[in-house]
């Protein structure tokens, strides 16, 4: 099952995937999913959003149990962020039978359309539509580098874009929500332990920096006469860093644009974007203060004007405690209890849904990138954990 | 004649300049240098390579005296870096007439093409050309940002790109030249003095730092766990400012580029370059080596690799100090002789013709920005400064 999916949307220079919402890689990814439905005789479907979702027994009769993840990618993602948690799902199922467990309540498992937004540039478009957390007017004005919109491509990708939009009655048939992940770190690793079960996803935002300086020749004004805003920003990078290690958060500068971006002119704007975690709202917002009033200040040397706007914030998301404490119960020996810093369709759903995730050992703890890993030993502890939560939830 | 040359190839919502070589601009600007010249009944001719010559005399019988500099722009450009040399020259020839000075030498006035590399990325590609110091076969290779070669370019804008080469014949015919430019920095300015004469251009070159980290996520990745380059990007970045202070010289990184370029992806590449000039170049060198120096240490804490490539280099130009002096006895009392850290034409001719340069005071000390800026008095006294030069030169 897992080797059928490693080559769809591979790109073989980087060894990483390349499998963006809508695409004919996509498209490849859903083919599977479908197949892998029907093959065990489960009732498939696809919501109005274009979520694909697989049944055994009938979800109309609600309180249904739901697992899955996602299939899309990052550009030069690894193999197993997303796919791991819908392969996993499928394979636990398949355990549940090997096990002779019937289920008393519905068990379905979903593969969330364009989680990792590298298309469209928001992340969890399917799940945000469904929880009403994304308008469809909203959704319609996405579009992706080359100018085609959402819409344009989920038609040619065969899909109805006329009907996207909230899905309240397909929610209020969930009656738990579990995703299984690969971890996006190194905590199960330096704890020694094959999986972990998810307490929070940190609060996290975007920020956009812009220093404003003044255009000069490079090669003619003297350093006292220049207002270079690119000093500015390199001041603010190396800040970032401290005050978040400091405060034990995150805060990165990977995204930068320079105007005019020549090799001999002093630049007048350069403009860069500060990602920032931490574990609660009030760390996060000091951090990022105190970010921006280094960049003040150092930009007063610098005669740079410095303006931040924040583009996005996603508050913390508690994942619920009774049915974190019940899935712990189920996985019998202790597991670790860690938060992320990254978002999922699982904190999206966890807003109208009860909603646990179980993370994977990733030994490299890189993610985003083909260096990506899980042993396949860790792989089989995550399905049987998660055929463990089915069972316990489903089958009681 | 100012006048009719100030709305062409501006740009009305930066209020600076785009007049890219070959573009419609360019060619505005051809046909203003065209009808100056017959205007005055000078001889026009067109060369080889696209520069455009006006002749008082007849260039044939040799030792000729040359003034003039180019049209084009940078992008979002100043209206005097070029045109004021241009314009100056015509007024300066009105004024020999005023004066009813007759040169006993040929007098000749040149718009040197594509002085700025806007457009090809290669800059004085007219004189470099004409001075055989970029080969046709280099030139035909160039292309702009639309793919757009310099050959095609050539032949849109109704010359003829098969012709395009050295040539000594019209070189040699040259005795002295004389480029009147804007000031691109404050030296005048600060001295009180609306002209000043150039001694030399500085060494510059180009060196391209590459950074390379490790792609990871930006909102699950450790902070011990990151080789982020953007941290020694910034780290160099104010290493260059520091080390070019301490040495009297000109470094600045105005040019970034970043893989991936997400702003929640920890970049795997930063891509910076370096533009670095100094009066000498041991001096150079030194404070390269200690950039480079200051990025390999910081890497090493960072786990990032960097790699230093130059990508252009260009020796000093000592201005010949015969000439040199020559000229600053017909501007009669002392005149400031100071050095610059920009490219001319002038600075390719000199290996092959005796070459000198003014510069007229730029208040601002701005250039390659609408903020450039030249007082009426001093471009007035600039041209009486030029006068003065090609009547002393040419009319003994």
């Amino acid at each position: 099952m897992w080797r059928e999916l490693l080559p769809v949307g591979r790109e073989p220079r980087s060894g990483g995937y390349r499998r963006y919402a809508w695409s004919d890689a996509d498209a490849e990814c859903r083919a599977w999913f479908r197949e892998q439905a029907e093959a065990r005789g489960l009732a498939y479907e696809v919501d109005r959003n274009g979520n694909q979702w697989a049944w055994l027994g009938d979800p109309s009769e609600g309180d249904a149990v739901v697992t899955g993840s996602h299939l899309d990618s990052v550009p030069d993602g690894g193999a197993f962020d997303g796919p791991l948690g819908v392969v996993s799902s499928f394979a636990a199922l398949d355990e549940l039978r090997a096990r002779e467990s019937a289920p008393r309540r519905p068990v379905g498992i979903v593969n969330f359309g364009d989680e990792e937004g590298a298309r469209f540039g928001l992340a969890c478009v399917g799940s945000r539509l469904t929880a009403g957390q994304l308008s469809p007017e909203a959704a319609r004005e996405l579009r992706d580098a080359d100018g085609v919109s959402l819409p344009e491509a989920m038609e040619r990708a065969g899909y109805d874009p006329a009907a996207i939009g909230p899905d309240p009655e397909r929610l209020a048939r969930i009656g738990a929500f579990v995703e299984l992940h690969v971890e996006q770190g190194r905590a199960l690793d330096l704890s020694g332990d094959p999986v972990g079960i998810a307490s929070a996803i940190w609060p996290h935002g975007r920020w956009r920096f812009d220093f404003r300086g003044e255009a000069n020749h490079a090669g003619t004004t003297r350093l006292d006469d220049r207002r270079d805003p690119m000093l500015t920003y390199a001041t603010t990078v190396l800040a970032a860093r401290k005050k978040a290690r400091l405060a034990g958060a995150l805060a990165t500068f990977g995204k930068v644009a320079v105007e005019p971006n020549g090799v001999n002119a002093i630049p007048s704007l350069v403009r860069g974007w500060l990602d920032s975690r931490a574990a609660d709202e009030e760390t996060l917002a000091a951090v990022v203060e105190e970010i921006e009033r280094a960049a003040t200040e150092r930009g007063s040397r610098d005669g740079v004007d410095v303006t931040v706007t924040r583009e996005s914030f996603t508050p913390v998301v508690e994942f619920e405690h009774a049915l974190r404490d019940h899935v712990a119960k189920l996985l019998g020996p202790p597991v670790p209890v860690l938060p992320t810093g990254a978002g999922h369709d699982a904190g999206i759903l966890s807003a109208s849904v009860p909603t646990a995730m179980l993370f994977v050992r990733n030994p490299t703890g890189v993610s985003h990138s083909p260096a990506e890993a899980a042993a396949e030993d860790d792989c089989l502890a995550g399905v049987t954990a998660l055929a463990d939560v089915l069972e316990g939830l489903a089958c009681p």
